[in-house]
């Protein structure tokens, strides 16, 4: 076969310190070396400040003598395009910088609030408490002892050892029935319910019971998966279940069954039974979203829904809030009859969770570090939850708080018709907050609709902004 | 709001080493305990082995008398579920064991060969170099100057520190117009092509022109994904995307331009430009599979496609090959056009790779390892394929090595009729090795069907298994 390659260009692998491509065309090496290196420069290509080899080592690369790249060099440097410092070889200047796109014209600019200071956004943990110390010792432990294969790509349903250590884990903290072989490890609870969406989809599954409290984006998700959510109704005891006979076409439902989100209410006992008495007169399925169940404050044993049926119930938990959402682990476990399909339509291999990270997080468990830094945080967030309390009490009685005896977060009850104007006065205190109109489903009960009430994540706000935080929420509440 | 779980259970949350749920229903405490943890411990959901909370501190939490805890545990010493021993407390006995489902009956054995000892499947780097000491280097320093921010959910892309990172190496070593504004992060190319695939069945396109030769994975990928894959056909001078202009249907094609997949040939710059206008003048897209363009052996310069047309070209590329599959790690780098719908079918955050790998990764290219382990990994590679030449011109001296000149594997002719043959010959030499009929598409044309290869991936083995990998091959070829 004919190279054809040879005869038009010239290569650099460049040895010294970058790897460096440049391809020159036809004769004239030296002119043909300088306009090539000027036009990566000028496009941005090369980087302001790449440090370019050394003439010897590229001359020695594209195998022309040494003076050519140095001349081409020298050119450039007299050009502006390099600079050239004794002791520190050449360098892209600084002025050959990229034209980037010119920002957009400045929009109007109406009176609005800045960006805020503080968050009390619910779903994250403080990310400052993340124990990088610990989690690096669990990564050194876990890529000295790694086996060659786990670098390669693994059984699609999650490296064994994370497998094996969820399983002991979810067994005994959260009462889950959990057995390595129907664990699915994934890059969290989106994907984990994308998967099991896939594959009710698969079984021409058209409906989806939910809670008629809960996050946009898991109805977004299943709306375009092919789901259609249709909400349960919500009283004291939680999502009314017993609504579920009456669906016809459901053919599965999603529960925060240990801690409503975002109300904050564990699912009354016969609520639970009758979601999995429907589960097992229908065929249909439970999925239970276990998203903050290492946190619970006041000795309320909540225990996971999946106990009651595992072939029933599929229970999804991940990393989120007793580590981080950035780490990107989850986990299900599954149903027998899931394991298959599940597993199929995450793919023919591990595509997605990183078999270094699984092994990480399997040594962070093993050693208890898992369950250190949990019930660590444990104490963290519930001082916090109890000042929340206190401070409310104090400054501003009137409002009712619920949903605290567990969680990262809680719902704080307003006045009729004021939700909207205490979100927007959080805004001018520079308080992140959402009402509780941002968490209702649209097709739910206009008495659901109609409730106001604002979401307080206080697991959010590392220590440094907590008190500010509160100061700020205080202000913000009528 | 009445507490449902307060009059029938209690919990416990053991403060000693393990976080154990446990749920006793109605009066008799200590029987109830008892079997708590005997059903716990039957059913498996306690493993054996695990360390119990001391009869103290279980106590504490369930508040109830040590007592009562010690009796329960002594009872259930007796019973054989626990063992108590001097100094290390009181663990699940090892008898306790979860009944495992049963081995599956022997299927009647016919006479094949056992599991292999050698591997030359391609697609894999060797796994025992990764450099798990960097690795972690590069991990501590990421960890250790991540902002807090980093451990939550951020931007669809990716970290802005990966995108940087890896539009400056591209740009330098590839010869891609990088923007880091252009780059998204993707957890390998499957996720890439899955991405890409969703937004061009979301524009309605239906029909996606590969390459005779490639991976059934990617195929069956399209086809799921709802695109019918048509292929090329193939000569000395790769793929013929003159055959574009004749695809009526074909919204997208997918190239591996700079070392075609398995062949090895890189794609004729004629047939490159062919691609680009295609692409220009139908509105379609070329998807640019880089796969190993880092590894070129004998100084060709083969650089990026993408660099021909960027706004018609989407570059893809991972960390599989130069570093390991299981990071599972790539990027896309894509035309100002698709930035906005490729990053809305990843997601609303980064759900998928972890921002500490991702922090990592960027860390470990802007230090210059990830290009020194290229450049090392480089040379060790070129000695395996100089090795595999010179064995194969001495002991099968009529088998025609091709592919040769890139890549960590290359493509033997064998004479007509004979790769099935040669395929079991292997397996009963020990070595596991893929003919060429499993990278053939189906549709491919009856010539590029007939041909009789074996694709030798040589990078696979570690060093160890090297020389008998390579043994086992030349005794299986003709």
């Amino acid at each position: 076969m004919t190279d054809p390659w040879a005869t038009s260009a010239v290569a650099a692998h460049v040895a010294a310190g970058v790897d460096l491509h440049v391809e020159l065309a036809g004769p004239g090496l030296r002119s043909g070396l300088t306009h090539a290196l000027r036009e990566a420069a000028r496009t941005g290509r090369l980087a302001p400040g790449t440090r370019l080899p050394s003439s010897r080592s590229l001359a020695a690369d594209l195998g022309v003598a040494r003076n050519t790249v140095a001349d081409a060099y020298a050119e450039l440097v007299a050009e502006g395009w390099l600079t050239a410092r004794q002791g520190s070889g050449t360098s892209v200047a600084q002025r050959a910088a990229v034209p980037r796109r010119a920002a957009p014209a400045a929009a109007p600019r109406r009176r609005t609030p800045g960006k805020p200071a503080y968050s009390l956004l619910p779903g994250a943990p403080d990310l400052a408490s993340f124990p990088r110390a610990e989690w690096l010792k669990a990564a050194r432990r876990a890529l000295t002892e790694a086996p060659n294969e786990a670098f390669g790509l693994g059984d699609a349903r999650g490296r064994p050892e994370l497998r094996t250590a969820i399983a002991g884990y979810l067994a005994r903290s959260r009462g889950v029935r959990a057995d390595p072989e129907r664990i699915v490890v994934c890059s969290g609870f989106v994907h984990g319910l994308t998967l099991i969406a896939k594959v009710l989809r698969g079984r021409r599954v058209r409906e989806m019971a939910v809670e008629s409290y809960g996050l946009d984006i898991h109805w977004d998700l299943l709306a375009e998966a092919g789901l259609r959510t249709v909400p349960l109704g919500f009283d004291a005891l939680g999502s009314r279940t017993g609504e579920l006979m009456g669906l016809r076409g459901a053919g599965a439902v999603l529960l925060t069954a240990a801690h409503q989100f975002p109300m904050g209410v564990p699912l009354h006992p016969e609520r639970r039974s009758a979601a999995v008495d429907w589960a097992r007169t229908t065929g249909g399925l439970v999925l239970e979203d276990d998203y903050d169940g290492e946190f619970r404050y006041d000795r309320q044993p909540v225990g996971a829904l999946q106990d009651l049926d595992p072939e029933r119930v599929v229970y999804l938990g991940t990393a989120g809030k007793a580590l981080a959402p950035g780490l990107r682990i989850g986990w299900m476990v599954l149903p027998e009859a899931l394991v298959e399909p599940v597993t199929r339509a995450k793919g023919a291999f591990e595509w997605t969770v990183s078999s270094l990270d699984q092994l990480t997080l399997a040594e962070f468990v093993e050693s208890g570090a898992y369950d250190r830094h949990v019930r660590g945080m444990r104490l963290r967030y519930r001082r916090r939850r109890d000042q929340l309390v206190a401070a409310l009490a104090e400054r501003a009685p009137d409002v009712r708080v619920t949903g605290i005896a567990a969680g990262l977060h809680a719902v704080l009850e307003l006045p009729p018709g004021t939700e909207d104007s205490v979100v927007r006065a959080a805004a001018w205190q520079g308080l992140a907050v959402y009402g509780l109109g941002r968490h209702t489903h649209p097709s739910a009960s206009a008495a659901a609709r109609r409730r106001d009430a604002l979401v307080v994540g206080y697991g959010t706000p590392p220590d440094s902004a907590w008190a500010g935080a509160l100061d700020a929420l205080c202000r913000a509440l009528p």
